[in-house]
């Protein structure tokens, strides 16, 4: 089973869907897994561990996997990207900054940029920039977005940068999210959250149980977790996660969190380490309430592709319907 | 032409698309037309003014039409619920509050109770409470939301409250975004910022023009215009609209319009008067982009549905290309 869309074609998929590239948690093996079920894997660059990177295209093995980067990120250790590059991975995915320092190297080597964006206007200027698909990512996002919301945007994206292929990114974790993806115009979806949970995933299995009890009213946003992490986010973006007790004690003691980074970011390294779920983030959309396995992932884009199919298939059958009753209506 | 989803059948439509009850702009001529149509054409109950409310449903003279209230606007004049059950309308929807207080009398009148949430938990608690319709509406919808978007905040709406109807709000004012809620698992729309726009809309002509060059990169939300119209708008919910001179200038000195309120709210009603928008709220959401003309609201209609089952015959095709390919293959 497939579904021919724009993205199949350009990437050589068999199924239009994309690893998000999730810091810490999309390694080799998840990456593979997508891959290998027809999709597109993406190792997660995150702040340029290098090696961290290393290893996990070392797990890949030699499968067509992809890498994503946070472009901030990237430009200050903008090697990584060689050392992308030479692995030759089936893609590069660049968000949350400019393209122009990364984008002639990627087109030499002839690897499809693409750009995640979260406006209209970054999309046009992406486009401009030489990305040759666009992800246009939804503020319901887990892990870092911007403003704007996957409904509206994907639609609008897509109408202003025709004919590049746009991939709808935020709240999208079943078939039913691909479906409705493609009927806004999308050439395929990426997916973070849904993917967090499989037993491919980097996550803490603490995260992962927490990620199948959760419900998307529970997420949050803000900067809480990447303040006590040392990481200094540009505007306008922020990280979405699901609610704990670490976010509500400080959400309102920022500053202090700011003043006496220490200790707080040794507690919070060990939380991690241990999955306190309480206290270390679990990086999470809204679509957590469609999450509900663990599972490996080639199972996880099985069920969204048949889902997504049964979809399709249910929406061309209201047509049927309107048109048979208009029939014995005599209309 | 028509879709058949369990919306039709529930409240006798020909097509699954709501007026959203938007305040001072969905009056009985707007309402009358998107029910002439096939709709349900809903006129704002708004902030409780009986006359406004009278002077609608007169224009409306008598067809199907329904009404929409804020629920804690209602709560300080229930007796303008009783002014409504009297003109017999198609249906009440009810948001932002208890429904309890108004269920029964909805329920004794025979009337169909649409109940608007923005939470998958405020779902299950309104259809507790006696609604037989629920609409989720995603945080990118015009006018006053709540922080869930659409795209993932359906499914799991759906999910929790089957079998009873889901209608999709927020981010749609095409047949792309219909035929993509469908997919969701919504048996309609409710729209707003596409009949903004309509000709028989009583926005101010300026406004309108606004609407159909603005980009939904450019709404913003808060509390700016609630604040200097004198609504005391309970949290979570805010109000989204064009950003404009006033949002900008206002947003940053809101304690000063709260301290002295009179000369601010005299002239902010005065621009409202004139039509002058760089003051005025222009009230819509991000599906801005995807309104592009000034037409009858039978017009809006008649395009939304027909670009809808195009794209629900195209996403047939998309599996039937997939079984002719793999039959070319030999798969």
């Amino acid at each position: 089973m497939t579904l021919q869309t724009p993205l199949i074609q350009s990437l050589d998929l068999t199924v239009p869907i994309i690893l998000a590239p999730m810091a810490g948690i999309a390694g080799g093996a998840l990456a593979v897994a997508v891959s290998g079920a027809g999709g597109l894997g993406l190792i997660g660059g995150g702040y340029g561990d290098r090696g961290w990177i290393e290893r996990e295209f070392e797990i890949a093995g030699g499968e067509r996997i992809g890498i994503g980067f946070i472009t901030w990120a990237l430009a200050r250790q903008p090697e990584l990207l060689s050392l992308a590059l030479e692995r030759g991975p089936r893609a590069v995915l660049l968000s949350f900054g400019d393209l122009r320092p990364f984008a002639p190297s990627i087109a030499r080597a002839g690897i499809p940029l693409i750009a995640q964006v979260q406006t209209v206007e970054d999309a046009r200027i992406a486009v401009g920039e030489g990305a040759t698909i666009i992800v246009a990512q939804g503020t319901e996002a887990g892990g870092h977005s911007g403003e704007r919301a996957t409904m509206a945007l994907v639609p609008a994206v897509v109408d202003a940068v025709a004919p590049v292929p746009v991939i709808a990114a935020g709240g999208i974790a079943d078939g039913r999210g691909l479906a409705a993806a493609l009927m806004l115009g999308a050439a395929g979806v990426l997916c973070g959250t849904v993917f967090y949970a499989a037993a491919e995933s980097l996550a803490h299995q603490n995260a992962k149980k927490r990620v199948v009890e959760a419900s998307g009213d529970h997420t949050v946003k803000g900067s809480v977790f990447d303040v006590v992490r040392g990481y200094d986010w540009p505007t306008p973006w922020a990280i979405r996660t699901l609610r704990n007790a670490f976010y509500d004690r400080w959400s309102r003691d920022l500053d202090d969190v700011r003043r006496t980074p220490g200790p707080h970011r040794k507690s919070y390294s060990d939380a991690q380490d241990r999955g306190n779920v309480e206290v270390a983030a679990v990086i999470v959309g809204e679509a957590v309430d469609l999450v509900r396995t663990i599972e490996p992932a080639s199972a996880l884009v099985e069920r969204v592709l048949t889902e997504a199919s049964d979809c399709l298939a249910n929406g061309a059958k209201l047509l049927d319907l309107s048109h048979r009753g208009n029939r014995r209506s005599g209309l």
